[in-house]
């Protein structure tokens, strides 16, 4: 059996096939040939009382490893089944940062349990990282690193990894303290096996260490990770002592975590706790999307307001309503081009405050031309479709004017409105995203409305 | 000066004072004390004139490592400003995947003067990667690896990364291969630690390894890394034989990439070249959002359509107009927040094919549920606001009757909409992506307009 050019599915066939024929050996072998990752993913296809079996079939590192990729259902499930002392080795296995992050997501109950078995002094560090806000840097850093001396020779450097390093989530990065911790400076694993035995570390060490504080946002440590390409990242107190290391891979969750918030908070969506789509209950479902939803719709009056005012003119050329849907998309899509586009570039940080002018200069331009090169189009549109093919002779040059002059106004406004806003709110300290599309689209349609019916007064002197 | 507590700015200023006084040897060591990254941002903010005297303060291997960090324009200017011998002092201290990089995006003289200055081997693997389609894996990775032999002892292994660690990018993933370059096994500089220096490679290497094709997608291999946790990734030709590596610095790149592309393709932006906001020309933002902005334009006609064929209704009772763009915009918002909900999903591999149907009941019960709420809100706004207060007296029971229900079946038809085209697209192996808010929007439009006008017919009988 070549595990390689099997599917999961088939793979979960084949185990499920076992499992009924009592096979465990065999099962027993095939987690052995997989990623713990992957054997996390045939455990959630297992029904549950499954997976509690299955799970005792993993030799303890391998049983840690995937217990982490677990989701916490699946988590909580095992750990209710576990003995105290099976759940001991698991927890005596896991990395502290991952141990933290279980004890999170489960109920009082259990975390009870894991705390009693745990050791004095583990304890004490988990309850230090519970202590870090939710979205801090020290919440995502993990307490177990390689410290040296910087009167450590290469030599010692070595012994000390080898004797301490096989508990810990990376080596590749060393940190450098002085007596009362404070970080000092950093090598590399790299560094050390290009020099000789007998170099001292403070020889060869970078000083220059570019760290984050536990109270700083976990954003800001993994935009960090993008900007310098590092490994890990030393996470220091008040007072500069080194008290962990966030690892890439961690860095990454985040970036995904805050990229999934961001677009989500883009098209008017609350973020919530951070579960995969199918895991969320319908009723949060509906929490995250009502309050917009909500929000936007009220908002609506305001258009609602505007057409009633100018009732009389809809009503003595009734043409005119049938382009209210084409220019209010128009202006909310074009409004919503510019607000995404700033958005996301602020939170690459392509842009700045201090931008905002080349920003807006930069968009009434792209306006402009997206104004006009519609407008050009629709023009011939309306003329062509609208009244010679399906011979609605309410459309007269004067409306079609109209209709052409509102697109471009509206854009350009759409268009200023969409980039500007979002950097205002991250000068006001409020998160960007928020000003998206939905709230974007919400302004540009009153704005629309308006320009259209001042052009159809002005013009078809209705 | 303390480094460490100045602002970009700040930093940018002092050097530009010191460079006013000539003060060479200064800047020199400011540039020491800072992170290529953040060099290289230095670089920009000065005038062009002064960039290349700046750069040649730079010792070489720093010097190569903020020149990868510029932007293309700066880096062609400098290029442009090089003898041969510092072009080729540049170039020889670069890693290969970065020099393909850089030749990627400029002009072909310089390509030219590159290649010309580059040695035949360095010249060979640079035309080999630059085969590669953009966006496959090969274009990502780098030939640059520490590759083993099974029968290699510990020691052997450290004897290797010694003599030729320091030009690969990482050395902390060690690749086995046999005599003919098939990949056999992977082992990391951590196990190489834990295990004596006689230990044969073969006894403790990973055999199972988990590696991408050259010709496969390079989000495929980016997404592995958010899966598995690697530092880097094998990739391999055809035939099985190890080719290269890519790099985790690299993969952060590349879903940050794909994310933005993303999320402009799910605000109807066509995904250009990958440039910072401000340094895409208006030019190219204009080609990226017209297509989309043309097309949705176009698509409205058919709102239009329903409008006219329903003008003498409207006629009757004017209105109804002035309900349309909350109903068209809640309708938009709807289906667009199940849309990024199930696009994102996707992307992160959360949801698949087969989940369609679970997918599509949970989005009913999501849609009922905001439907009821805000039709329930909107039907006492209504009432209270534009009938008492504002004295709208056109509004009946009955027309508000007609405004609630219409809100609650298109919500649930536009969740419907919302999450279904995303995942259709991709079974067709189209983008989700594309199936965004804009183009969601769009058809939600005419439905809820189709809906609103039945309810009217039937309920008002108009």
């Amino acid at each position: 059996m070549n595990l390689d050019e099997m599917t999961m599915e088939e793979i979960v066939e084949e185990i499920s096939k076992l499992y009924g024929e009592k096979k465990y050996l065999q099962i027993k072998e095939i987690f052995m040939e997989l990623n713990p990752a992957d054997v996390a993913a045939v455990f959630e296809e297992m029904p549950d009382e499954r997976q509690v079996l299955l799970f005792r079939l993993l030799p303890k590192e391998e049983a840690a490893e995937t217990f982490v990729e677990l989701d916490g259902d699946t988590q909580e499930a095992i750990i209710r089944a576990f003995s105290d002392n099976e759940l001991r080795e698991v927890i005596d296995e896991l990395y502290l940062d991952d141990t933290v992050d279980i004890i999170e997501e489960m109920p009082a109950t259990i975390v009870k349990r894991i705390l009693k078995n745990t050791d004095a002094q583990t304890r004490a560090s988990i309850n230090a990282l519970l202590k870090y806000p939710e979205d801090s840097a020290g919440s995502i850093m993990t307490p177990e690193f390689v410290d040296l001396k910087k009167d450590n020779t290469v030599e010692d450097a070595f012994k000390r990894i080898r004797r301490t390093g096989v508990d810990k989530e990376t080596i590749y990065t060393c940190y450098v303290t002085d007596e009362s911790r404070h970080l000092i400076g950093v090598t590399t694993v790299k560094e050390l096996l290009l020099h000789d035995t007998d170099d001292l570390i403070e020889e060869f060490m970078e000083t220059n260490t570019i760290y984050v504080y536990t109270h700083d946002d976990r954003e800001i440590a993994a935009r960090l990770f993008d900007k310098y390409n590092f490994l890990a990242l030393p996470v220091v107190d008040m007072e500069g002592r080194l008290v962990g290391i966030i690892t890439v891979d961690d860095a990454i969750d985040v970036i995904q975590e805050e990229t999934t918030e961001d677009i989500h908070k883009m098209n008017a969506i609350v973020p919530t706790v951070e579960k995969p789509y199918l895991k969320v209950s319908v009723f949060d479902t509906w929490r995250a999307r009502i309050p917009w939803l909500m929000l936007l719709m009220v908002s609506a009056t305001f258009t609602g307001m505007i057409i009633t005012k100018f009732e009389d003119k809809l009503n003595a050329l009734i043409v005119l309503t049938s382009f209210i849907p084409m220019l209010m998309d128009t202006g909310g899509n074009s409004g919503g081009q510019a607000s995404v586009t700033i958005i996301r570039a602020l939170s690459l940080n392509e842009i700045d405050l201090k931008d905002i002018f080349k920003v807006i200069w930069k968009e009434v331009r792209v306006g402009l031309l997206c104004g006009v090169s519609l407008s050009v189009i629709n023009f011939a549109k309306i003329w062509v479709v609208d009244r010679m093919l399906l011979g609605n002779n309410e459309i007269t040059l004067y409306v079609n004017l109209v209709i052409s002059l509102t697109l471009v106004v509206e854009i350009v406004f759409a268009k200023i409105i969409g980039c500007t806003l979002p950097i205002i709110a991250k000068k006001m300290k409020f998160d960007p995203a928020v000003m998206s599309s939905p709230f974007i689209t919400t302004i540009v349609d009153a704005i629309s409305l308006l320009v259209y019916f001042t052009f159809a007064t002005a013009i078809l002197h209705i």
